[in-house]
């Protein structure tokens, strides 16, 4: 019986549970014994976040790659560096044949703004990525060819933020 | 410093990601060291999933209470005991004290079907809830006056689905 293919999954939208769901699907995922790697490419203020404890009580591989990717032009050259170091960590992981599932977290972002080659990155992931490993996107304004070669789409839309009504993002259930 | 009110959260719509995301909360309270608690109100053929086995082995209290929602008009009548039994099971969680969080995945569907009572269900979360225990309803076509009540409500959209390209959902992933 030959592997199965693995799937390419785009958690993407402006609403919230993109990562959240990531986290989701490594929650399944460790469930079936499958072997999960995550790499963080945005890094929050907050430091640990619940999913980072999880991860190190569960024993997944977590990796925070991210700078906190600052928005500016002017903070380019440094993102463009970093993004481009994170992402060959990614190629590592994926390639290692010592995961079954790797999540890339607000891998868009780099995608988005140039500081990784999406074509490189499409054609990677096409030919090089091993058969049989899964791999999850998460992250804002996924590119349409990112969307194109996807399995697996999900746009989150915001119906309603709890941030809307002045509530402050609580632990353990945000982040 | 009074206990943060709970938050009622809402994943709907008819993308992927809506159960996934309820795991990634519950993988995230989970790490904060959060008492958890699923509550499955529609039964999968498939039988335990990779978040069931995820649930046991993480020792997070998980009840599969559907019978597997039939939406024949003609199962109407066990649907809404069965459905009534289950929101009490519910109701009994989330008042017990003994969880921070409580999953209702795949409620929507007793509440958009009128087996349950939405006005019962939407007074009795806002006023008999303890303060401080988060509840996450999961399903699609959640109905206005649940969107309405919520403090949080992401809407998964499907743009494009593995099943669409005639790929079978695979173990680990999908479920």
């Amino acid at each position: 019986m030959t592997k199965p293919q693995g799937l390419l999954i785009v958690y993407t939208g402006d609403g919230k549970g993109k990562t959240t769901a990531a986290l989701g699907m490594v929650l399944r995922a460790w469930g079936r014994g499958m072997r999960v790697c995550v790499l963080q490419f945005l890094k929050d203020e907050r430091g640990r976040w619940g999913e980072v404890l999880a991860a190190e009580k569960l024993g997944i591989a977590w990796h925070t790659l991210g700078t906190g990717f600052v928005w500016e032009p002017d903070q380019d050259a440094e993102a463009r560096v970093r993004s481009q170091e994170a992402w060959r960590l990614a190629q590592a992981a994926i390639e290692s044949g010592d995961y079954d599932l790797v999540v890339l977290d607000e891998f868009t972002y780099p995608l988005r703004f140039g500081w990784v080659d999406i074509n490189e990155v499409l054609t990677w992931l096409a030919h090089e990525r091993p058969s049989g490993v899964h791999v999850v996107i998460t992250g804002r304004q996924a590119p349409d060819a990112l969307i194109d070669q996807a399995d697996l789409v999900t746009e989150m839309r915001n119906i309603k933020h709890p941030f809307d009504a002045g509530l402050a993002g609580q632990k353990g259930i945000e982040y």
